[in-house]
């Protein structure tokens, strides 16, 4: 789907809510993240946001580990995700294979822009985000 | 502004962010809210989002009371409000008196489209985002 066409879409979702499809983003942390088939991939950890446009940027999967041990953190662009109220959960067309390839890491990301662009050429969404 | 406008200069800001611009959704807890004349209103509490599209709906403001006791809840539009990185915080165009006469709420919000609608109301941004 073209980039606009996207946009187009996210604000018309925008536009209608019901008071179901609004959530602290606190309590985002833990929702699933499924591929299509249905498999569970991670569970969000928390949210990235742009703080002057409020839009969410990055959803930080984890993903792996035990109470924390070996666990890893793989920021996914959120134009990557479909919200499937069905499922209760998050959608993002990828298999495991293609997760664990992805850029990620242990304890903090470094946000640099660099570090941006290179998340959003691995999973293919526009890299005019950063400056 | 129109709404239209609105859309798209957030949609330009979404575009060319610095890493700084980007924050995890929790660390904007404790947020300050100025108004214009610099008087601190209140502190951001919790983001409420649209789990479809994203974008944050509502900043809530937490205000007066001392170690939680007597606190109030204020919904505040996310169009309302503008990012100040001098300030490190937001700046939202409204004084004490109108903020103390705002929907608001001891513990916790009862987000039916209604509600939504009231709030959206008072600040004075478009009524239709609710269904």
């Amino acid at each position: 789907m073209a980039t606009a066409q996207r946009k187009t879409d996210a604000l018309d979702r925008q536009v209608k809510s019901t008071s179901s499809d609004i959530i602290a983003a606190d309590k985002v942390e833990g929702t699933n993240v499924y591929n299509p088939a249905g498999d569970k991939l991670g569970t969000v950890d928390h949210l990235m946001i742009d703080k002057r446009s409020g839009q969410v940027c990055y959803a930080i999967m984890s993903f792996g580990g035990f109470l924390g041990i070996g666990e890893s953190y793989h920021p996914l662009p959120w134009k990557k995700l479909d919200y499937d109220p069905a499922k209760g959960g998050f959608v993002v067309n990828m298999d495991k294979r293609q997760l664990e390839e992805a850029p990620h890491y242990k304890s903090s990301a470094d946000w640099s822009p660099e570090y941006g662009r290179r998340v959003d050429t691995y999973y293919g969404v526009p890299t005019n985000y950063w400056i």
